[in-house]
């Protein structure tokens, strides 16, 4: 019988942080495909689009007019999923009818009044205007909520409904699921080992390398061991860090460019403004120590083999477990193997 | 302030088969809608294409031949992502890349040898002959593996790369997350409540009925109270059924009713091939009893407000938790509002 080799042979790999496995089959890329295909967004957008309702000066369909904003700009979401006032819901007995009111509130945060450019395309300064921006938010529905997610839709394939730069942030009354799950896995970890399971990671990979796409003085961006989307990253500070507001600004200045450096691979790798949905997970705001944190980000990017050509996450997927069609390591070697100047900025 | 009511307030719902929660926010329906618009399948196809790699007498990318097929018929995936003879991985004791090797097989189920044809416009006697290789092919499988994933991915929407009516059949050596998972709660609930989770989910629904699509004699399809895509469904037989092949030949025959007035009520809902990607669980190959284990199958349909526009679950799903625009009793009273014969039978 052939000896096991991670590049030809299917198998299971293990997500420490949600205790779930992801199906890894390498040969799967060979097939052909024949499905859907993505339309690819316009390649140039004017700087500033009188129909957008994220445009600094235009107004939106509640009628609330945008001041003339220069830099980063935050307002509360006119269709918010939560909202600060739900009643208590009544408790609820039956095992198999359980539910919860739940409160919080959705903001959407305006990266640029440039309708133009994404987070690649963004200076170093406006850049590091929206990690301030997410600090700030963080710090401040973090006094009031338990959990604080700050996260970016980018392109249509991710739902996003308007191109102009921005990401949202949601507060809530509860841990959300993942959060949950996070919190646990990294609090056993911690108790088993005796040190934070994403710090430990961290020094694993700066010592390996294979999965490396992105590395700065402060902050490593890789393709984790347990990637269930093709493209899959995880943004991580190389020394431990519990939320966004406590970032040294030698730290948050590092990580400006982190972002640029690796949304740019993004981009660079299909030629397009690549989409996908990021979001930071950090401690939650519940009083404790959460020494087993460490504060990182998620970026699931949806493509698979071309701009057009996206990775379904259905029958399968759902009914039974994520399944990924290149491994880890090939992927890595992929982003790596692009440049991380942006291709409009290098005119290549 | 006011009282706490479902329909007007945000609130949390649990899934007993998985432990997770879902967000309800029902007011988020009325949000104008200016993102992605999925592409409308053309009405009519032909119901034999020549360029269809599943028509019968055809030549697939292979060099294979299908048969002049007339029932259903059942080939190994010519690019399957899963093999029978994958050698097994090392051990791995790193905590953090912890690895297995995966076997299993994959086959396709073409449904039907016409073309044109998707279940809801199937006769009677088709559909009890899908649902009768369903039965083998679990029952064969099942001798060798411990999980067996029937499943179909319907539309472009649900990564469906043809059009042609067919299903998959994953066999896995292992229970893969969703399996593991759905035995462990009801392996729980077992133990604490003395009897099988969904048959007593079953009664609660036929005693309430605000959430039932359909029922037949034997069967019950409701949006369940906890379901995360809009128009999601749990389709349930009655009485305790283990699995596929353990269903009497009168359940066999009224399932086929159920699966037809099910997916015609789809259809009907926005007037099109309604997109989803549904799959059979039922009690694993284990050489156990199982008695907490219940056969079901999940209905996972994307689309929200039209033949159009799709839930997309994005940044806040994918990184916090599930969130849904419409309580599942509105979407249960929606498809109950729609005739259960199919719009292009009724010639409506
Ligand atoms: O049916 P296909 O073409 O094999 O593939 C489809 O279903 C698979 C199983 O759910 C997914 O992994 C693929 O992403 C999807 O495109
Ligand atoms: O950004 P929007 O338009 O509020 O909405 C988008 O992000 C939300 C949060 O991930 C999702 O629930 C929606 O399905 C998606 O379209």
């Amino acid at each position: 019988m052939a000896q096991f080799n991670p590049v030809d042979h299917p198998h299971r790999r293990y997500n420490p942080l949600t205790g779930q496995w992801v199906l890894v089959s390498p040969h799967r890329a060979k097939r052909p495909w024949q499905g859907a295909q993505e339309s690819v967004p316009p390649q140039t957008l004017p700087t500033h689009d009188p129909d957008c309702y994220l445009c600094p000066g235009n107004t939106r369909v509640t009628g609330d007019k945008n001041p003339d904003y220069t830099g980063t700009y935050v307002f509360t979401n006119d269709f918010a999923a939560l909202m600060p006032d739900t009643p208590q819901a009544p408790q609820s007995h039956d095992p198999l009818m359980l539910a919860q009111s739940a409160r919080g509130t959705s903001r959407v945060i305006c990266f640029s009044p440039d309708h133009s450019k994404t987070l690649p395309e963004l200076s170093q300064a406006s850049l590091e205007a929206v990690v301030s921006a997410w600090q700030t938010q963080t710090a401040e529905l973090g006094l009031t909520y338990p959990w604080v997610q700050v996260f970016e839709n980018k392109g249509a394939a991710m739902g996003c409904s308007n191109p102009h730069p921005h990401g949202q942030v949601w507060a809530n009354s509860f841990l959300p699921n993942e959060a949950a799950c996070e919190d646990e896995k990294q609090r056993d970890y911690f108790i088993q080992q005796g040190s934070p399971m994403l710090v430990d990671y961290v020094q694993r990979e700066l010592a390996n390398g294979s999965r490396t796409v992105v590395e700065t003085g402060h902050w490593l961006a890789v393709v984790p061991y347990w990637a269930a989307w093709p493209f899959e990253t995880l943004l991580l500070p190389k020394t431990q860090v519990l939320r966004l507001p406590e970032l040294s600004d030698a730290q948050r200045a590092d990580l400006a460019l982190a972002l640029k450096k690796l949304t740019s691979r993004y981009d660079n790798l299909f030629r397009c403004s690549f989409p996908y949905s990021m979001g930071w997970h950090g401690a939650p705001f519940n009083g404790e120590e959460n020494t087993h944190w460490q504060l990182h980000a998620h970026f699931y990017p949806p493509l698979l083999r071309s701009a057009t050509v996206r990775k379904f996450m259905v029958g399968y997927e759902l009914l039974a477990e994520t399944q990924r069609d290149l491994t880890p390591e090939q992927a890595a070697e992929k982003l790596r193997a692009v440049s991380d100047i942006h291709f409009r900025e290098s005119g290549e």
